[in-house]
């Protein structure tokens, strides 16, 4: 078996700056590829699936899995898996890039529900209003009206996010997905060169510690907020994103169509109101 | 058949800062599905398949398509495309977002090196040491000794970029993948709400337009470099990579493994060599 890989890596590398040249060493964020399978019982026999391979950096493997299942609504809850762990099949020797996720006897597991492109069998060919049109029919959880965010709390989120980013500050590689209070109160803080792989994590932690449905909250993401971060956070019930970047046009028509909230280019003093604008107290005096 | 996406849509926001608030429109990237399909002869009736949806930015959808197949190694050639159109089949309203490509009659297409999973049934397991593996497994072109580039044109390239990105000054909210001859001239620029599309974008056009196999060339991208920029442009043999953002350590394994040249961190006064130093000439007085 292999040591287990960290999630940053130390290289040799040449700065080039104005004033001098350096031979130097850098922290790299490591991308390495996980598996996640996922093992069933179909009648009497235990069957597994190989269901997805995404590039990530190690660490917080089992939240990833687990948010990852949750959000494409593989599972419902907590109690559905049974056990995660790192696969220890002989012949497998990259034991810490493979997550086997045993479901609990008796979950049922449709092999198609995993197929990406369900959406083309709607009526209306492929387009995002079919996309979304596809999301209603999964039976997405109902959002809670709040949480109400005063402007302050708003503008305060990226420094808070920046501070407490431990990889980026070391390696400037890495997108960041926080959960916060209403208040501004940092719940969780998940780090990957994947955008979609940081929030996985975050939920899948929220997930594996209990804390589902979860309490009114909003999720800032470090960068843009596209259709994939917006579908994430409203099958995890989260009715408040807020991006560092610009959304998508189909950002923002999930959100207007699910009533949720989405803030764009949040900086310390503003941000853009792309929907759900009745969770913004901008006058809180 | 409805309308054509553009590729910025105006939407009504609410512009928040610090001395006031208003009622505004802003431009945002249009994020929408593409499907892309492929037709191919097996013995004598035509077959087709689905082979991939992507949330893309419509807009050089031709060309995205080409650049898909040619780095996934599906075609070798421009000639390997017999045609390429929008789908008008009857029942397919959004025909703006499914692509039909025809491939020339000889051309055989093996679904199975569709599977993106290909490296899990590598002997190491799954691990970014057999991904680099497999890689080598597809074949990948031999890639020029050149180019060799001065600082100066490299520190240049980013505002270069800036300059040229239509969308990107409306919106904020796009990865851009830019092509450069080895003074520093743009020989191509593409836009896209995902990165991996923008640089598919890029190659597909050079390739439909008859410019493959590439002159000694670089390659820019606005973001981070992950492995799978690294991949394509690999696959396009292009050899040399900068990008303004970070690099992954998958990234940097993979230009030590096939010589390439990679660059992180460019900005105007300098930039950081992880791999290929031989490339960049450091003082051209």
């Amino acid at each position: 078996m292999t040591d287990r890989p960290g999630n940053s890596v130390r290289m040799a590398i040449e700065r080039v700056r104005a004033d001098r040249n350096s031979r130097d060493q850098d922290l790299v964020a490591t991308e390495e590829p996980l598996e996640i399978r996922l093992y069933w019982d179909e009648g009497d026999k235990q069957t597994w699936q190989s269901i997805a391979i995404t590039m990530r950096t190690p660490g917080d493997d089992f939240p990833l899995a687990a948010g990852f299942l949750y959000s494409e609504g593989i599972i419902q809850r907590r109690e559905d898996i049974a056990r995660i762990s790192y696969c220890t099949d002989p012949g497998e020797p990259q034991a810490y890039n493979i997550v086997n996720v045993d479901l609990r006897p008796g979950i049922t597991f449709d092999i198609h529900r995993l197929d990406r492109h369900f959406y083309t069998t709607s009526s209306c060919g492929v387009c995002g209003k079919a996309t979304l049109e596809a999301l209603e029919i999964r039976g997405c959880p109902a959002l809670p009206a709040g949480p109400v965010v005063n402007r302050e709390v708003i503008c305060a989120l990226p420094e808070t996010l920046r501070d407490a980013q431990p990889i980026f500050q070391r390696t400037g590689g890495l997108h960041a997905a926080a959960l916060f209070d209403p208040q501004g109160g940092l719940l969780g803080l998940h780090e990957d060169v994947g955008r979609h792989n940081a929030l996985d994590k975050l939920i899948g932690q929220q997930l594996l510690e209990g804390r589902m449905p979860l309490p009114p909250c909003l999720l800032l993401v470090s960068g843009r907020a596209s259709f994939e971060i917006m579908q994430k956070a409203l099958m995890a019930g989260i009715p408040f994103v807020a991006a560092v970047g610009a959304p998508s046009s189909l950002a923002v028509e999930l959100a207007g169509s699910f009533g949720m909230t989405l803030l764009g280019f949040v900086r310390s003093d503003g941000f853009n109101i792309y929907a759900g604008a009745e969770r913004v107290v901008l006058d809180s005096r």
